[in-house]
């Protein structure tokens, strides 16, 4: 099938998603049953309700949980917009191969397995830990013109989807994507600029804590990039071609398989919800299966959070990416559903429930 | 040693304790090394200095995590102020020690193990799991006169510390006192009023999802409570004695034994921080040890956590108490702990740091 075609399917497969509400209800009502009083909870009792909703099962079991790094150079970094040289993309990517990056350490604190995926970095790497889904060598500088044709973007979109699809069929119960690039923050202020309909200063941020002078150069990289390539919101992966990365595009495809397998996917910071963000645009329904991990201390991160109707579980002015603050989201998410499937009842236990009765025979007592 | 003189000795330890601010600076320098943009861990990353200033090792590791939870009854709660039977305290207690309680299921969940102490519950249970430190069958009525004696209160305070001690020589990393015993909330409330000094109106807050009708009669107990008692906010041993109970000054004897032994030690919810204000009152350094878990529902919640002037990590609307948000506070705490001994280095791979001269480098290229 045509990637066009296949992506068509996709898009309307997802349009059809419904949420489970009998599920969700009935994860609401055992709530009730669990030795504990009902709400004491809070938010974690609405993830429950919400997994039930997106899987079918009201005592969803989380075990295994799953991060990918998808990792890409974006031809515009030579610009000078990061802290960082437009290499570190490379030199990460080799650290996640290692293990012993800030994505591996916290993935692995919170029990969550690391998969890395070059999409399209600076220099190939050879290593049977990497999954080759190399687009090509970086994308095309956007202040000159689109950053990578509409069937790469496709492309892009399906390499991830396939990478997100073999990690459930290997029996990912919640998934979250990273990515690493250096410059991503830049393309992805662009792509909040053009879905948002904001100006390129209300969407460039400050990244990786940059100076005065970066953010004005950023800002201005952001401009040039949306007057040469004048994007139309309304078509979506060509918004996504024009101004997006290979990273980016990579993690778009994980949202779709998710929302298509009905998994549970967690959305991490500033980039990977600038994704989610563009995936919601390209099939409206995917950010159904979204949890939002954490609020991003860049702060155009609410933004993108408002386009997508999602609340963030942590709030830690973290600024890092690679699904950090996803995996310690996963955690607690895998808490809330140990909570419904391993808790004990009051129906099943001699423990007494509240009861309607209990305040009047107490007030006898008292009498 | 008795137990009067014993405890003004902590008192003395503690007022002595100082922050190794020496580790902590080490602990910050070496977070500009880690493969990572600096500060973009956020809280984490102040969390690992605030593990350094009390432990002294700038790359303090977690591995063990403790929960100890504290079971008492109060005299006062026939007259229905909870939503729960009385009968409940001892119920939840063998729920604990059956394993299928929030506590534990939270606890486990999130890899830490449960320690069950019976300070003074209604009926003894006979389970070789729960460590039994009764002081004697409930408190009390406070609405009488004093909840127990004030060698009573040092007793159950020094029965806490020796818990904790116990479970720090076992090689507890980091620990966290959790509770039950229904009516707490309401004990809570009376030390919240004397030591912030405050009325029992703007102490008193909904518990376990009590009605309006229950709202009053709490205060109205609390009240009753104050006037009956008269207590000197100067005396917080006495405090304690007249408005605590036992499971709460096993509490407040958990975090004396954590500033003793320079052990971090996690503040759950309503009830637990209110065991931590009673602490530091009794004896002023003991907060430097704590860490605030979460942002309970309970709103007087954040009255106590400005006296103890601790930020909670966690905001998930919960009031379950158990330790459960602590438990997953204690968890985000490790994954702080890893990134700081498990992660990369700048000098120590082959990752270019953020550079002071990169972007003159970078602005180099591109003129």
């Amino acid at each position: 099938m045509e990637l066009q075609e296949r992506l068509e399917k996709v898009i309307k497969e997802i349009a059809a998603f419904e949420y489970d509400l009998e599920a969700g209800k009935k994860a609401d009502l055992y709530q009730h049953d669990l030795i504990k009083p009902k709400g004491s909870m809070g938010r974690l009792e609405d993830v429950t309700i919400k997994l039930a909703e997106i899987t079918g099962d009201y005592k969803y079991r989380i075990d295994q949980k799953d991060v990918i790094v998808f990792c890409a150079d974006h031809g515009f970094s030579k610009y000078g917009v990061s802290a960082f040289h437009p290499d570190v993309t490379r030199q990460m990517t080799m650290a996640y191969l290692r293990g012993d990056a800030a994505a591996n350490v916290v993935a692995k604190a919170n029990g969550a397995h690391v998969t890395v995926v070059d999409m399209g970095i600076n220099g190939e790497i050879n290593n049977p830990l990497l999954i080759n889904k190399r687009v090509r060598e970086a994308t095309d500088d956007f202040t000159k013109g689109p950053a990578m044709s509409i069937q790469e973007a496709r492309q892009a979109i399906f390499a991830g989807f396939e990478v997100a699809e073999g990690v459930i069929i290997k029996g990912a119960d919640i998934l979250a994507p990273g990515e690493m690039g250096i410059g991503n923050t830049t393309a992805s202020s662009a792509l909040l600029a053009v879905f948002a309909n904001i100006s390129p200063e209300e969407a460039t941020g400050r990244g990786s804590m940059i100076n005065d002078e970066t953010i004005e150069r950023k800002t201005d990289i952001v401009r040039r990039a949306l007057k040469v390539n004048q994007p139309d919101r309304n078509k979506p992966v060509e918004v996504l071609a024009k101004l997006g990365g290979f990273e980016i595009a990579g993690a778009v495809g994980a949202y779709l398989a998710c929302a298509v397998y009905r998994v549970p996917i967690v959305v991490d910071g500033f980039i990977s919800t600038a994704a989610a963000m563009t995936a919601k645009m390209i099939a409206p329904g995917v950010e159904k299966v979204m949890f939002s991990s954490h609020q991003s201390a860049e702060v155009q991160h609410r933004y993108m959070l408002e386009l997508l109707g999602l609340k963030p579980l942590l709030n830690l002015n973290m600024r890092l990416g690679e699904a950090t603050g996803a995996s310690m989201a996963m955690q607690l998410i895998q808490t809330a559903s140990r909570v419904i499937t391993d808790m004990g009842t009051f129906s099943g236990s001699q423990v007494s429930a509240a009861e309607k009765n209990l305040e009047m025979e107490l007030e006898k007592i008292t009498r």
